[in-house]
């Protein structure tokens, strides 16, 4: 089996930063997390919190502490750091390989959607942002690490998309369809997710859009090597 | 213009896991940081090594640190933690949109290779590895972020390949060659170098084999869409 993960990612219309941020890790005990994080509002300020709240959040997953610990602990740094006043939606998927599970930790408004090409269900159990309550917990949800499982989560500029002409985006309607493609790779199921959102915001999107996906694939090829590429367009 | 950074990883033959790291981080003024480390020996122990280092340069790299003193604390850290006991190689190439300049930062005995497809340098300039002596250094090199301008960095399982059978690997040949192929993309010379690597080792990676490669090229395809892909093979 090998695990396919692509993210694609793109700032507001006319704006130079995305207030999101996703970052990897590596767990120290096998596997890796990714961390997807919407700053509030948009542009540098946004970028700044959902910078400050990935990096701690992916220091912590370094040094073995637990997703729900860490999502704590970042949410209580926000907190303080900004006296309640601002706020955060983090998603963290992580991979990990002591449980064989996949472990999806959510506080977003946005559901995450778990399923395989027969089915698909939305994680969207109500779940705070951090940063402006005294209190909260990340909802949790962990799923087998099975062939053909498939995970994603997104920004509010995926969940939102469209919803200026009245014309919402059905994500979990549109992921099941795509899923429902025999060979469908975690590369083209982001970016036809990030596409269709585009698409639905008349090709300027209305706030920050990001999408991760995650999904267990029968090996291709009979290598063992690891493979990371990114593609970073600058001005 | 767009930055396309390719990776390709393996462990030593019959081994499960490499005792390399790589790991990515977003730099907070804009840009990417990538730190490979390979920490001394193999397996198990060897993992330990790079994941403390890995995440102790990321960490600081995420915090705005620059990289020379970054790669400083983590000697100063590793060499605490093991009483001077545990060297690691550290590379660390980052993508600075302020200085718009790549900056290679060096603790290893494999050189780094600038170039694009008129010319290529090895950047060889002894350095010491980090975690043994009482004070290091790290070689920095700063290159102009142009567009074509290629940087690859590897670990001893690239440098030493062939070795054993007396043919050693000519890493600066076989890169130079690969760049005069127009639209060679980071991708394939990442598994270029992978491959022709494990060959030499007649298919058994006599070391843990890593290789990082940075391109600059023009933009392809007009959309600002950043994209991250993974391939994680598991058992």
């Amino acid at each position: 089996m090998e695990l396919q993960i692509a993210a694609a990612k793109i700032p507001k219309y006319a704006l130079r930063e995305s207030g999101d941020t996703l970052e990897m890790i590596e767990r120290p005990h096998g596997g890796l997390s990714f961390v997807l994080v919407d700053g509030q509002h948009t542009g540098r300020g946004a970028k700044q919190v959902s910078n400050l709240v990935a990096r701690k959040v992916v220091a912590l997953l370094a040094e073995g502490v637990r997703d729900g610990a860490a999502a704590r602990a970042a949410h209580d740094y926000l907190y303080t750091a900004y006296d309640g006043k601002v706020s955060a939606e983090l998603h963290i998927v992580s991979i990990d390989l002591v449980s064989e599970t996949i472990v999806i930790s959510r506080n977003s408004h946005c559901p995450a959607l778990v399923g395989d090409a027969r089915s698909l269900r939305a994680l969207d159990d109500a779940s705070a942002p951090i940063g402006v309550h005294r209190r909260m917990k990340p909802i949790i949800t962990e799923v087998p690490l099975t062939r053909h499982t498939t995970v994603v989560v997104f920004t509010d500029g995926v969940w939102d998309a469209g919803a200026r002409d009245g014309q919402k985006f059905d994500v979990a309607a549109f992921v099941a369809e795509k899923l429902r493609e025999a060979n469908v790779g975690a590369p083209q199921l982001a970016d036809a997710i990030l596409a269709r959102a585009i698409e639905l915001d008349r090709g300027r999107p209305n706030d920050d859009t990001s999408v991760l996906v995650v999904r267990a694939v029968p090996r291709v090829g009979s290598d063992n090597v690891r493979r990371l590429n990114v593609r970073f367009p600058i001005d």
